[in-house]
């Protein structure tokens, strides 16, 4: 008789720590893995003395799982998920759920639940943050597909996640491949906060000319503040990590950032929707610049800064005003993460949960802080929240954060220390508070060169510039009024 | 017997135009349309008294060509381009040529030159820019495909193409889709130097409060400096014309900016390449920006700016400090478009020549400008210059420029006026001219949580830290030694 509660598949660290930590719940997991000498091997040492079962064919797994049966991947991201729903569609019932919660794109998961149902089976695409650890001790899981699946893996899943306040950091994300693109905003926002970290610290480090275990101490006090949050923890903890013969080990690492491509996914799946996720955007330029750095050392040669005068104000306003920059920021960045959310939702029929979303990274993933409460608490009461920015508590943050955000950004551009995503939040608190930008300046060069027509600025109509009209002007007397035409034959 | 020297498929205005361009050249084109009509109708009028010839279908067409044939396709984007080479495709002979001339994607461009010359015909990517008048009389033509299609279309496209002190805005650009890749990124240029002139203008607008008149006179004045160019030119007329009652008509448009993705398209490129397009990218998110209208004026109305103090300082000075802000920042535009192609080259096997693209871009386009005669020099003398920024005449025009560049910015800042295109532009070059970034505390964060790992500074090397090794740091002393391990079963 089936006496599992859920199958994995896929026994890298990963999988056999979600699996552990399952086990550790009450669950009954059956483990599967391609190459079955690591289930034996599994059962034999980590997972000795659990109720974990193995499983040395998919029919074997499949057999051993309760109905509905729940079997979740954690397989690279690709053709592999392809091949193991291939292999155990076959072996199913209508209603039985396949979980992929490897780092798939999320439009192989839309994909791949379109297939599913039209076969009688569930999907879930689950995004699962917090690496090793958090899948040994409580994840930030994010699960989303095909809506029936939720009610019977909504226990295990929950209970599996990270809680925070006797919350857990999982709940239904969505439809199709939203619990995968909220994973992909996720990894998005981790490197912008990365990026903002960066900055302040390349500010205190070649700015104030701090050493690095003061630098960490100015980091220690900011995670008692507004900035509390795990990778500022982090940050703290690897400035004041010495090598053995007393150097910081931070200055000793080579200046070029990695990437596995989620950031870029998220700078793109922006330029597809067409929000302005600029913060996020400068995060990957950031990583790509760093990662010329033989071309950087060579321009170091000769490209010449400002003259670098010695700081004259006061230097714990200055620290002050730069942990006020960085929160500004970060609400820049949140704000912009969710915008995207709410754009693609709407394009892609998602229904989002937003508080629920901002509950699941508070705990168990890289981004989890103290800040994606107040976020959290902004959707709960109010989930048509058009913008972070529109609510209370963030507005009054950001106004109160906005002068020395100003003055950190102004004196980091005299000093020549680059601020990239600094500089891009404040050009888009800017632009987002202008009921007017330039842009009619650009649509009316589009329309001198391209005929491209523009629109009439309500309060501006006239005889000639009509409401709601395409308007094409003749600039120069020469273009006649006829407005572009696409190529058509 | 055949006396057409090249066809042309598709009579909307840019293909009719180009056909009077090439006929004025002295060559003979034979134009068809799906739509016959439309033949007919142009014989009867625009081309009425000329040499060209008219073709009711493919078979007339082809038959009406001299040897080797050459087609230009000025069709939709997409599926007709398909179309018309699936049409015609049967009907021609081993090193005949078709030419796309409309504004296909480039990896679209990639597929065709090689399906065709899998069967034996030669294919030509070329981009065509200038709009309609630039068609008429003389567009920058960007051919790439296959190279030995170039000797036979060079006379004609060299001919029809702009001129600029003799020479013209026509060269080879290189293999397979790399005509229509520079054309992409010249588009996204374009949309830098648009919101480059935007942001300008919006500081002489709201930060020093003048109006329209004196603004198009200093964009006069800056015409015949250092960023003489089309661009520039235009701009002072917008700004100078005026409806009926008086007042600007730039005043009165919209100010939301339309896209049609080629901008999007070259900040996508960047990011699949890795590399910092970070001006094109703030670019395409200022126009999304400027979409999301109704949400700023709900914005304005509820996040208010840094007071507004009248300015203090020398108006003069401030506004040849802005000129200088934006050469820079165009500077660092193309530093970075360049960047781009030699990247996407390495990685797409092309060989291009960059002084050539520069010429191309000289005349016929939105961007042309003396600017890009001084980019051409800089090619010419080195055609492996590594980056713009090293050509000695770009390096000591940076220089001069970064005093003012900084003081614009720093008070575009204080006033709350925003200028994301300047600002990343200068964030790029101190990031750039910056032995070290402080991706070095990234890494060291991405192996803290993730087991990343890293490698040392070149300098730093110890026995623990070994060059070229990836090194991993038991940083909390609880997670072990082991690196991070890939999802695998």
């Amino acid at each position: 008789m089936a006496t599992g509660d859920i199958g994995l598949i896929g026994l890298a660290v990963m999988g056999q720590n979600l699996i552990l930590n399952m086990n550790d719940k009450g669950f009954v997991v059956v483990a599967y893995n391609r190459t079955t000498s690591k289930v034996d091997h599994f059962l034999e040492n980590e997972a000795k003395g659990t109720k974990i079962q193995g499983a040395h064919s998919i029919e074997e797994l499949v057999a051993k799982l309760k109905r509905p049966r729940k079997i979740v991947l954690l397989v690279k991201a690709g053709s592999a998920v392809d091949d193991f729903i291939k292999q155990l569609s076959p072996h199913l019932e209508a209603g039985d759920i396949i979980i992929d919660g490897g780092n798939s794109h999320y439009p192989d998961s839309i994909r791949r639940t379109k297939e599913l149902e039209a076969k009688g089976l569930l999907f879930v695409g689950a995004g699962v943050s917090g690496g090793e650890e958090g899948a040994r001790y409580g994840p930030s899981l994010m699960p989303g597909g095909s809506p029936a699946a939720w009610p019977a893996i909504k226990e295990i899943f929950q209970k599996t996640a990270a809680q925070v306040n006797g919350e857990p950091c999982c709940d239904w994300v969505g439809e199709t491949g939203s619990g995968h693109f909220v994973k992909m905003v996720h990894n998005g926002i981790e490197y912008g906060d990365m990026q903002l970290i960066a900055e302040a610290y390349d500010i205190l480090k070649r700015g104030l000319d701090l050493p690095e275990d003061e630098i960490a101490d100015i980091f220690n006090k900011w995670n008692t503040g507004v900035l509390d949050s795990f990778l500022i923890e982090i940050t703290a903890n690897i400035l004041k990590f010495n090598d053995d013969d007393g150097e910081p080990v931070v200055s000793k690492i080579l200046d070029k950032a990695g990437q596995k491509g989620t950031g870029k996914w998220t700078a793109i799946a922006a330029l597809d929707a067409g929000t302005a996720v600029t913060l996020i955007g400068e995060a990957v330029f950031a990583r790509c610049l760093s990662a010329v750095k033989e071309e950087r050392v060579r321009a170091s040669k000769t490209l010449a800064g400002p003259q670098k005068e010695p700081f004259r104000g006061d230097k714990q306003q200055f620290i002050d005003d730069l942990e006020q920059a960085l929160y500004a920021s970060k609400i820049i960045s949140y704000t912009q993460g969710f915008m995207l959310m709410r754009e693609s939702a709407k394009e892609l029929g998602w229904n989002l949960n937003y508080a629920g979303i901002a509950r699941m990274w508070r705990g168990g993933c890289i981004i989890k802080s103290v800040f994606l409460g107040d976020i959290a608490s902004a959707y709960s009461k109010n989930s048509n929240l058009e913008s972070l920015l529109f609510d209370g508590f963030f507005n009054k943050a950001v106004h109160k954060a906005q002068p020395g955000w100003r003055r950190v950004i102004a004196q980091a551009i005299l000093w020549g220390v680059p601020t990239p995503a600094f500089s891009t939040a404040l050009a888009f608190f800017d632009g987002y508070r202008s009921e007017i930008v330039p842009a009619n300046l650009v649509q009316a060069q589009r329309d001198y060169f391209g005929a491209h027509t523009f629109r009439v600025l309500p309060g501006k109509e006239n005889e000639r510039f009509k409401a709601g009209a395409d308007i094409h002007v003749n600039w120069t007397g020469r273009g006649g009024n006829v407005s572009s035409t696409a190529y058509n034959t």
